[in-house]
């Protein structure tokens, strides 16, 4: 047990905000541009690898118990000055959201559904012990940072630029306790198409109890660090199996929960023979995925089948398997919007899901609505337009 | 569901250790000392808040894949320069330890049983998919930073020098994957006595299911961040509810697990009246703490009544002190050794725990016994001295 006393060191260096009356929220308007002098050179938009091509600028913004938040700072793209006591690096306070920038026919930048994952954040921020903000202030300020960095939106149609909105705490000491100091940052990385042949490549799945992803009374259902960080020690025993993804289980019933970093849905008859898209509901353990929630409103606003949030087990997938009633089985998530699984491995079994063979007529039918949706050419008000400069 | 390729920046630049043949770990004669100009001004022991001081140097070694360990450096107490995409802030690659070094009344200075914290970070490590070291080395280096800073431990019989190593992961890549880059440093920073009245101030706990701290499958049985940061917030929802700290349950037949962030002992008359001291057993969910560690061997070693690690849930605690068998239940850590709980809330009833009328006998003794050890008066193979300059 440590004491929690407040510090009296700033960890927090990285903006140059003048500090100003404690506030509630930060202010775009109050936003302070200091352009990098050059711009580095623009990778190819097909020779991408995730998340490793950062462009020129970020966006940092301060928060002290004592000043409240600092005037944002959109500045050249630079390496952090952390206090090495920060509670983000010894007691992961720490949080992050991932979106992406859509550059449209049209020529058009655009986010889609980015409130969304304003709102995720603000609360995953709160379960954190991490100041809260104003939402929309937040999102005109991640637009400006996008329009300062405009020409790093890849001229793609398949290519897009990924926003990482990060929130750490950089309380300079060592007590368990709620952070004294936070900095809120954006980074944006040009990534390239997910599959890269332009088809499918389905996945195959590590079914294994033995490790847990999240928990009930954790923290399962916010976007926060420690969720990431554990799951890796599994990623690479599912890969050493021979499979690419873990398929997360939870209980003594063995519920299916998520697949890898993404969330998952079953396209099947059901038990009763009824035509059904189903997905675990978000009942404490499962991320409430921006994909995850704009599948399930393609599907309902449909209206050509059953669409479910309930619990499903491994029991239930193998007999739906034995009896052939699985059509598809895919992961969502903002990378890939759609992912197919084409093999579950379990109790040393190779279930063969035959997704694949199936079209993937669902997953298409996603991907083809939501990739024109966000490359502008299906008009929907889910897109936000990053202003011209 | 993100790629996960090579990343191709550095985001740590720590150490200036020259860059070397590939090693599987680093060498404490190989290390470089950079040392401070001046030294900053020591606090007043009595005065210290945990964790919020720090000393003139610290020691960092850098990891990477290509390269492997780089020669480590002891250099000025300085801000670490991270990337901004850093592995540690965005998925909580990181772990920490927590140990002490104890200035003798005879003037040596020794810390108390550093090869159990070395063996635990070293599990951490492969847990969070961080690269393994020979032990030995670091606590080499680390008696080195403590011989180097040595005038930082208190001339004190109750204060100490709190030594925190770290190891996070430096990949600067968004991908989630085993890090290609890493960091392992450590600080450290002038503690004063726990309990700064000399005498035991008993705590309140909240007995609440609905925030679970650990679970199987997961990471509780390593000392990871993200095992802390999720605890706060529970922390706080116990502190408006009128107690101090959090009592952790589990599972459906509310497992007694651990206290705020120590390990829990209970001694009482067990079901059959006899005579026990009795703490969870370390079954995945529960840390394996050096201060659990060394009371159960110093109970053992006095063969005087019953030891035992086992399951303890909350029914068990109720019936007990319904029958009066409980005599004292206390937390156990390197900060406090021994802290006392004197109430339990739980379903809304304030439980009185009858330790502080008990002496707390037990308690005492075994803080009695512990700091001779740890200040040199009682003789003992568990400590380790910090050689002369």
């Amino acid at each position: 047990m440590e004491n929690s006393k407040k510090g009296t060191q700033n960890g927090n260096s990285c903006t140059n905000g003048d500090p100003g009356a404690q506030s509630d929220s930060f202010k775009a308007s109050d936003v302070i541009i200091n352009l990098a002098s050059s711009s580095k050179e623009k990778p190819d938009p097909n020779s991408l690898v995730f998340g490793a091509t950062f462009t020129d600028h970020m966006l940092c913004i301060d928060w002290s118990k004592e000043t409240g938040w600092q005037r944002p700072v959109i500045k050249p793209f630079q390496n952090l000055s952390l206090h090495p006591a920060v509670s983000a690096l010894h007691y992961a306070i720490q949080l992050f959201e991932g979106l992406k920038a859509y550059r449209g026919e049209d020529g058009k930048i655009r986010l889609f559904r980015p409130k969304l994952n304003m709102e995720r954040m603000h609360r995953s921020a709160l379960r954190m012990t991490l100041p809260g903000f104003d939402k929309e202030e937040l999102l005109q300020l991640i637009l400006r940072l996008v329009e300062v960095d405009r020409e790093w939106v890849p001229y793609s149609s398949s290519a897009s630029l990924y926003i990482r909105p990060t929130f750490i705490g950089t309380e300079p000491t060592l007590g368990v306790r709620k952070p004294s100091h936070a900095l809120l940052y954006v980074i944006l990385s040009p990534v390239g198409p997910y599959f890269s042949s332009g088809s499918f490549n389905p996945v195959s799945l590590w079914a294994e109890p033995k490790y847990v992803r999240a928990w009930m009374g954790g923290t399962g259902d916010c976007k926060v660090g420690g969720n990431y960080g554990p799951t890796i020690f599994a990623q690479y025993e599912a890969m050493e199996v021979g499979c690419q993804q873990v398929l997360w289980l939870y209980g003594e019933q063995e519920q299916i929960t998520e697949v890898g970093t993404m969330n998952l849905f079953i396209y099947w008859k059901d038990e009763n023979g009824e035509e059904e898209l189903v997905t675990p509901p978000l009942d404490g353990i499962i991320l409430p995925g921006v994909t995850r929630h704009s599948i399930l409103d393609l599907a309902r606003k449909w209206g050509e089948f059953k669409v479910s949030e309930r619990h499903l087990t491994m029991k239930d997938l193998v007999a739906a398997l034995n009896e052939n009633r699985i059509r598809e089985m895919f992961g969502a998530g903002t990378a890939c919007v759609v992912c197919p699984v084409s093999r579950v491995s379990y109790r040393n079994k190779d279930l063969h899901v035959p997704t694949m063979e199936n079209g993937p007529k669902m997953a298409k039918r996603f991907l083809q609505e939501l990739t024109d949706i966000q490359y502008g050419r299906s008009p929907s008000d889910w897109m936000v337009e990053v202003p011209s400069p």
